[in-house]
């Protein structure tokens, strides 16, 4: 089942899609404002997420399928996002070229410890077809496609799509300047939609793909899959979630495989598209910040 | 004049300390519950928040001079915490010793672009006399003693003190986990006060001094000058706010030059006490989270 | 089931109470720190409180029975209270009594419309072992011990003792003054407890008392049931809720039959004691305003 | 000077009008959200709102006159509206045809103790330009056209203009029903602005008038000034603030002059206007509630 958050600021209501039907759950229990309320609701009853919006469907009203698409919403009010890097396969001929770079990252992608980051507070995070941003000091800007685990107090109860821009001159100068090149203004969105973890078979065999387009032209298109990772959403969860303060709603990503080439920068007004098999497509243009 | 939050949960008041008296503020105007509301009233009415609490002082209590150092909380209710790292003067011959570190610090130094980065959210975020925290996965834990410019939004308007405390193991093992090293379970404390900006008279010309107590012992004991520093911190501010969504209110430490010896890690009950001169003094002890 | 909250600001907690064995259900789940948080979740689950708590119990410590009776706080945060008045049985003889009484009463009575009003808002009403107020320009004051009514967007999921402090003389004097005697600063105390809807059989049988001591002396005491009330709890809660915007969560008063003689007035220090069966005792001390 | 909300939700700005020129204080310094910013702000800092909001001009972008008229929201975000009756004067005449009437009315004419009471919370008060409400179960429902005084915690600040929603029905029947008369759904409006009492000569002598249209008629048109009223402003805010719990913000409407013909009541897609001299136009259609 999919959640989505729609609507006019001051009219926002929790829509669910399952099974191509669309139903207002807002309407149907005004409780019912988000999906961290169902979360919350799920936790203290004991009870699954998509049981109770199953309930809640007997009453809710059934809107048009354009409900799931349009006036959309940041999917849940996640009070942080963090992200993690360096989560997909590297081949053996990538390594070696890889050689002439950095070290730390062949050392990562070997290594027990993951690398996870603290990547955007409540005020950096945009939604759906909202701008994203590229930093007006840096010259090459990339998004990266990744999916998104959501947290209830540090329990996995849906995944998003999520979109972690990077300045890649930046975080190239020099390592510590990563969190610059990742934590900025409009640096990270999430969407279009929640797919609840109960409805989704396995997260590590989902189709992801990213396309960029500007003027109508596609200038980046490709495909990957999450079983291209090489870690488990669990233990990226866990490299988290351990020894830290984790907040009611959380979002993490979990790293991309799909990176545009070397020669390639995003630029204003440029969109972007990613999309993961059984969530959805979150779509953003880019606007310098 | 320094102002001090203090008091037990659902009673905690503004204190003011100035020329050794002592002011309850909330008293005087039950709307100035935080260092926040004078912030916000001064910018709002385009005056100085010493201005605003000089004219609170007529009608303010005194209270006895103890009250600005018990029931000490952090002194402003910060929305986020960022940090600086290199900031500090060194030495050729520790340059040459630097040599067998990691290039990319000695690089930062140099460089036009300063470090900085989202030290702590506010749940992260220790006050006075509150446990910091080691990493249970850490084996190598040190506090770092900082000036904190406190900032509405985005301007200065008053200096306290800061410890980022940090896991040098899980921080020197590679450069990418620098994130988890710095931003955990407690990660970060301010206090004991917030000294106003506009009377301090140079931020660049404190004495900064850090101890640290074990078992009633001094395991380590040493002294700075914020005349130290190689970045104003107005670069630093800038560094920080440009390009990036800053919110009301917020903190950022400005980098230390005291680091106990390499042999030297926090334990537990260990009691890490940092002073800034004409701020004050911040102690915490110190708990595995 | 009876729910109670306790403990200090800051570090307050639901806790029920069932068979005599004491839980600390926001030590269950830290999503439960209210009654509130149980009646949204059973709202938005569509399920019973009763059995989300049941559930709950098999993680929650259990405490002291005394933890049900120490440091009591409002039992609901509700986000107004309304009350009702005349709704109790009027002997024949009392109402020939009356008839020296304005008729009004006497028309309420025999009205399909029962008299019911806005009595407080949060900022008004205090908790359990908190002081209820008397006016400092009211001569004649006494305490009206109620059965009150918990509503969670306007459906009764639960009951609770309360205090609707009136003025005697300030309504007296003119029934356009009978919002100043019932909405004035301290006017109405509700507790100790929520007992929940589903497991108390019938409201309309409970077995209510009063007592007032002064200085150690018993100034007043005396007992009666619900079972004299002439209204129903439904209809009384319609009369609220009908052409009425209702918040989530709010308590209704529904009148009392137990009342001091014409020569009692409440004086400070007082201590009234509310006990209803099945639910619990309510007591407050008395200060002028 | 005059103070408006406009715009739409989530993007609402206070705005100030002065000598016909219309400033975006909101745009000028974003602490300034709402008239209640203002009040704060000049509170703690000791200084007038008007005196603030000159400053904030220098930098406040200029709209259009309309500006002040589209859009409108409550211009204040009061806690909550009390109201006063019978506080204008009544002819000999008039008291004489009274005297078919309760005599209660004439009593609180000629009493020391105005009539106060608790009108409306937030969730019960609407903007100007939207709907104000007639209960379903009433068949007699009048608008009440009042000056109202703004107040921060306690303290005039401002006047405002006020709709007191009342059922003649209900209200006649019997005295214990007036709260439920006043108090329901929609039952109070205010705006369109908040006129700053710094910038007002004189309260008491306002023409104030109502016009009633319906289908485009005028079903009722008049004019008073609160000239004509018996008590003072300072008078009934005593009477509001005495023994009572003030919130941050509240609002007191001081009675009404201005009643329809018995013969009339309201019906729904009525508009009803009230003006008062050098404050501005409130304008409120009609809805069954």
């Amino acid at each position: 089942m999919r959640y989505y958050q729609v609507g006019e600021e001051g009219a926002s209501r929790l829509v669910l899609e399952t099974d191509g039907d669309v139903y207002d759950l807002t309407a149907a229990n005004s409780s019912v404002e988000a999906f961290g309320d169902l979360a919350r609701a799920a936790s203290i009853a004991d009870t699954d997420i998509d049981e109770i919006a199953s309930r809640l469907t007997d009453s809710a009203p059934t809107l048009s399928a354009e409900t799931a698409t349009d006036s959309l919403q940041t999917p849940v009010h996640a009070d942080e996002v963090w992200a993690a890097g360096v989560t997909y396969h590297i081949s053996e001929k990538a390594r070696q070229e890889e050689s002439t770079k950095p070290e730390m990252y062949l050392d990562v992608y070997e290594a027990d410890r993951p690398e996870v980051f603290l990547k955007a507070t409540p005020n950096r995070l945009v939604g759906p077809d909202d701008a994203v941003g590229i930093r007006n000091d840096s010259e090459w800007d990339v998004p990266e496609p990744e999916l998104g685990v959501v947290l209830y107090k540090g329990d996995i109860v849906g995944y998003t799509v999520g979109n972690d821009m990077s300045s890649r001159s930046i975080e190239g100068e020099n390592p510590l300047y990563l969190p610059q090149a990742k934590v900025y203004d409009r640096c990270c969105s999430i969407g279009p939609c929640v797919r609840s973890a109960s409805s989704l078979d396995d997260p590590h065999d989902l189709e992801m793909w990213m396309t960029i387009q500007r003027d109508g032209e596609t200038m980046y298109e490709d495909t990957t899959s999450t079983g291209e990772m090489v870690r488990t959403v669990h233990e990226l969860v866990d490299c988290y979630t351990d020894h830290n303060a984790v907040p009611d709603l959380s979002v993490l990503l979990t790293g991309t495989a799909l990176v545009p080439d070397e020669g390639f920068t995003l630029r204003d007004d440029d969109v972007v598209d990613i999309g993961i098999e059984d969530i959805g497509r979150l779509s953003n243009d880019v606007t310098t910040v």
